[in-house]
């Protein structure tokens, strides 16, 4: 349930006797004012745009399904959770419709919004074992209201397969390229593209590639214009802000 | 000078026969039909939409004058040039109305354009000493088209001097954060705004900061939403997505 | 039972033949006098002023209850054991009351005595996840004779959470600030401190976090006065430290 | 000059209408609800309880000369300069009373106060090359009005110079250790010792000593109680958070 | 001079005692066999097949002189050598005619042989930079008897420079592929050639480049057919195997 | 099935339209034209001329299983299975003859092909513990056409071991040389050989060996003539590498 | 069983006809000479000293009993397995009689040799946790013909446990010193010793321990004399070495 | 001079009171018992058996020439100076006779002493490039009483240079084996010695030597028995280890 202060703040706005954007900016610098207020998260969705999401790694299944319930119970009409194991988001199906995907570990409860970003997200893999990590970007981009075009397995050791997506990525409005062992498919991809791209490195690979330094090291380095980079895995941080980018 | 090929495409523009879209998909594939082009940098400019930059570091000042004049002939408005020495200026500027600014190296020949961009681009630091880096991707924001609003040595462990610009961050389309040692300013700042913010870790430290690595690390493990990374003092290419985000 | 040497040492001092600051100066050096005193570990408590203590790790559940066993009949009220797992726990518990904290696998035999320390220390974290390691500091201290305040999960992505407790930070005598990922907790809190700052680098996080490494460089760089760093994980180690700041 | 609030406060104080107490705390905590502040530095010092200190390093004679002087004007009695080179000492001598020291590039403006800490501060090197950050430390400490002793070339392959010095090292208030390559000195104070002993590690040393991680390494992960580690070379660092403790 | 057994065992073949093949096999044994020969440079060259090649750095020009005179005397038409400043070049162009390429810091005494290899070596590289690192392996392999092909500034953030060249790159018979940065110019040759592809890091860039590692562990991980690794920099072992490799 | 724009250039090849190396030529470029091919892993075989190969790691038995069928379907006469475990193994054996060796983990379904290599490949080993990578290279070696010779547990620190092996190394074609621990027989290896060495650093080793980079860095600096370095483990691209070697 | 041309030596120094210095030296040799050994361990162990061992790691129960039982019919009188598992220990101990230490996973067969060694060799601890790879050391030392003293928990952080044994310090002919986490237990033993000391990093600790290697830098920034170091955990190496130096 | 109470120990042995053992047991605990004396460097030479070495790097002219006097006048008959630079040597030698080798950097003072010790130390190097740091430990033997016999530029990838000497290494009492770049050269070397082994790195090569530490690991990992390591670059060290074990 939402707290006081915050209906307060909308009501004036509905009553005409503040602005939408006045309504926004209070509710931001709110918690410098206002030292009681309850509930962190719900504060946190209004700064920063982001529909709710669950981090599940290190939750119990009754921890996710209670936080679920608390969501949907407030309001909320879609929940992501990210790196929810198959036993969590089964113990969680008990209770709400969950769709689960074991390859990226994401679980939905709700239906995934309509697209109403200003353009598309292209999110590319070198290889098809990245594709659990451009899962869990491309998933949370759709969950944050993205139309998404994957592109998978185009890696740059096979560079037509690329090319053959050239126009896709020429016209994306943002990029996510998610790459492990040498790392390089951000570069060319940005030299293809004239929108941000934004880099992952993921894990995978053996012996040099170092849980993924390799892949970062690289992307990091990369002269490619429009270019930045997140942490390794983190297909959520990436999906993220390619959402928003694209609503900008 | 501008290849013959390009002023085909744009004559046809004029005259009806092509849309500008369908201009500017034809030039950005065009590399990969035509072999025969001449003049790659001119080419990566149409399709990255960035004015011309020059990176001075490892060109001789005769190097750097002649590509100048090169630029300046086939009808730029505005080189930006960065890592350039104090001397390389001063010999660029025996030719060409240059603004050089020693701290962090960049020399700008012709004015800096009016900003076309949709919003305000904040550049902040943690301390004064990561104000090269800041002024590189300012002024790179700035030849760009953009409007930049600068908040330098606003660290962490002094927060009330960043808690002071809250509005300017909370109100920014994109920020640009610079630090270096234990680089924690862009954390702090992604959990204000609710705006892509692009990190740039700066070599400024000494004993455990690693030329940078430290702050390195401590960005890309941030949980701050809509953060990403660029590479050590890269601050021109953290200026250069910030404008390619404030144009979208 | 106490060795005879320090029986006499301690009847000389209620004779009043020796004064007490003596009497531990010489309980301090004697080692290097007498070769034959038969038990380390209670001369060290001596010397340090710290609670008997059992390191868990890599000991049996019958060699901790025999250690725990040999204490108590020794004259100890209170027993704090670390990295003890819960069978562990549930073997000692068997023959003594003992209260087990399954998060931060920390044990306690006897009562936690009346806080004699100056002040109150301040136990803070970053996230949810760096508890553990927080509560084996704040029950190490509790145990060692301090107050201690909790603030849990007031990371600097959200800084409007720490600047709500800015008063238990101003008034601390001194705090232990735990935090994985970016590390950055322990720079802000010590922006706003006068006192004191331990921090301690968790190994929460994945990818470029190395285990910890992100966060330990973080915090070694950071510019706040007062700042020092303790192992990754090392929990016990700065509540110790904490204690014996708050004793002086 | 101080700012008209912060005078205020004071008259207030003086009046008789507020507490010492309660005077801190509001100048404490002033710049979250006053943004017009306008001198960061001062409030600082009452902050932090620290002497004003200029960091050297990067800075021009002439803008040392000129911080000098406006802190001077300002009513500071004692001004410490940390890593400021030969030059610029002799050119801040020029104007001022400067007492320099070329070993540890430390210039002190003033008289070194009488000290007010409570005990004594014992600074430790393991070699003679230590003794730059050593007496970093050692300046800071006695700037901010302490009393300290040194103990230099104690290192622990001759273990028995460390030993004649155990009364001076069990009798101390807090201990500031240096050392470089195998930075094992801190571990053996610490065993000694019954009070907090701030290691530092130096970038003493060649090959395998990695420019001070090797000694890093070993300081962080010293089983010794009351231990904790600042980052290498950061001699300033130890010495103001051992004045700090000293002052408790 | 020639060692006289070396003489011996040729004289056998000239008479027709001894097949070349078999006196090829006893002069690489020999070594095992005669303690006593003299002159382990020659040996090696025969053992080899390399051309004499002189590593300048570290050699006074005095002694890379000496050394050129008496391989000339003993007979070389072609001395390479590698790493010599233009001062040391200009003291062997008193006595010698040498080619000095100030890029790569290669000299060359004599006149590069004709091509006798099987095919054509292409040296490509990703950015002007990387240039003098590829001029000597470039250098080394015409002076080993090989027909070059240079692709310079084909890197893949403008992937179209690359492919202009396809047919270059799937005609070679061994490719050394020059890169910095993030390394990725390998991996894409890789995909598009079918003949061994010979890696080279360079040390160019900056910050997360950390002296060319970041473009060694780009390429270690390149899943790429064919592709296998040199030092950073080490443009002559690279031009040394694509000789080998071509003369198969 | 292969698709019919690759059975058109092959007919014309019949036909006499257009030579063997032309229809290479153009089969190799067409995916730059054609934009729809179907089947690229059939079209990699004919650029790089490697026999079809599975990587076994990460893939279900069930998807070992179909892929294989729909290769042997395709016409291929040998698939080269590797890092495929045991259990998989017997999976895919339930329904084509398959060869599986365990130490190696690589599977091999049809029949090794008559070698048609141009001369031998050695494989050699430091240790026992170095095989199964050795053998990786090996059989994918013999899998794609050539003969294999085997010199295991040959390493520097009983150098008569190699020494016996004197000749063998000395005719060699192409030498595999894979070590762990101190990584030094390639370089042993590559004094003695004028053929290229392609070295494989293993993870095999504890404590310093660091999973294999003490190794991989020992080979990368090594001076030895015509010595390159694949990827730690990476004994498939090291045998893949030689085959290439070993036909042209 | 021996090979027929290692009798015929020992047969040649028995009839006088050769000595035994001399026939040591052919033995050497010989595998330079003669290609056709059969036996290497047999010929390793007459070149180095060295008693016969077995490295457990790695091998099956069944491998190692066979290898035994080689060994033992070859007229070995003890043999050292070391890192057996309990399983295979107890698998061996079916057929030959074995003394199992499970701390330090060694297995003897057969009776420890009378020590021949020249004095005695010291195995010291820093921890309680470091004593199995000292046990590995020790028990290898003692099957080498070696009086062992141990001296274990005398670490660093309670330096009086170590004075208390500076006599078994200063007269011992060797002594291997065994430290994780921090590892300066080598140095001050190397300051008081006049042998030389062999230290060996252990993988004990947590956190910034890195798995030894913070040890392990420790040890080579020793500035004592005398002291070189092995790799982390390898206490047979150690022994070994503690034993050759005894035998001098 | 000499202290008071160490010639009274001495005269006490004269008068047949006191044995020389004894005599130097209590000179060597001497500093336990007695915490006034004066020089503790005299009281190290006692203890370790090394002749008197000043370690120059660091030390002014002046310093070092005092320092040398001090120990001439107090009856040292050699003093060795170690990374003492061509204009310290110079400035000492305007006073005393000093042997200066400007390529290692070591000065004698004093003539080298007959050699005392049991056997021949061997000294190695891999390359040209090692020998300043094999000198130093060469020379560093020979001061302190050793025969050394050079193998200079034997290393690895020439296998035979280092056969040649096959005698030489196995009749040697103790090898210093020294190598950069790939480290090589001690494992080759312990698997045909039987005598103690020092492996020296040398911080010689480039790229991926990463000063020395290719070369560091590489050794750490060696399986030849007797081998240990010592710090880069520390050719005192080891050549003072090997004088201590050729004097057993």
């Amino acid at each position: 349930m939402k707290k006081q202060a915050v209906l307060d703040i909308l009501r004036e706005v509905e009553s005409g006797a503040l602005s939408a954007d006045d309504a926004l900016t209070r509710l931001k610098l709110e918690p410098f004012e206002d030292m009681g207020f309850a509930k962190v998260d719900l504060h946190r969705e209004l700064r920063q745009g982001v529909a709710e999401v669950i981090y599940g790694q290190g939750k119990t299944p009754e921890q996710i399904a209670a936080i679920t319930g608390s969501l949907i119970r407030g309001g909320e009409e879609v929940v992501l959770i990210t790196r929810i194991s198959s036993e969590a988001a089964a113990y969680v199906g008990e209770k709400y419709r969950i769709n689960y995907d074991p390859r990226s570990k994401v679980g939905i409860v709700g239906e995934i919004p309509e697209p109403d970003g200003k353009g598309t997200i292209v999110v590319a893999t070198g290889g098809t074992t990245d594709i659990p990590v451009a899962e869990e970007a491309a998933l949370t981009a759709e969950c944050l209201g993205n139309k998404v075009k994957r592109l998978y397995d185009v890696g740059v050791s096979g560079i037509h397969r690329l090319l053959d997506h050239a126009e896709d990525i020429m016209t994306a409005r943002c990029i996510v390229a998610v790459a492990g062992m040498e790392g390089a498919l951000p570069s060319v991809i940005g030299g293809l593209a004239d929108c941000p791209v934004i880099a992952v490195p993921t894990s995978v690979g053996y012996g040099a590639a170092f849980g993924g330094v390799a892949a970062l090291l690289s992307m990091l380095n990369s002269c490619a214009s429009g270019l930045s980079v997140v942490n390794i895995d983190n297909g959520f941080g990436a999906g993220d802000l390619a959402s928003m980018i694209n609503h900008l």
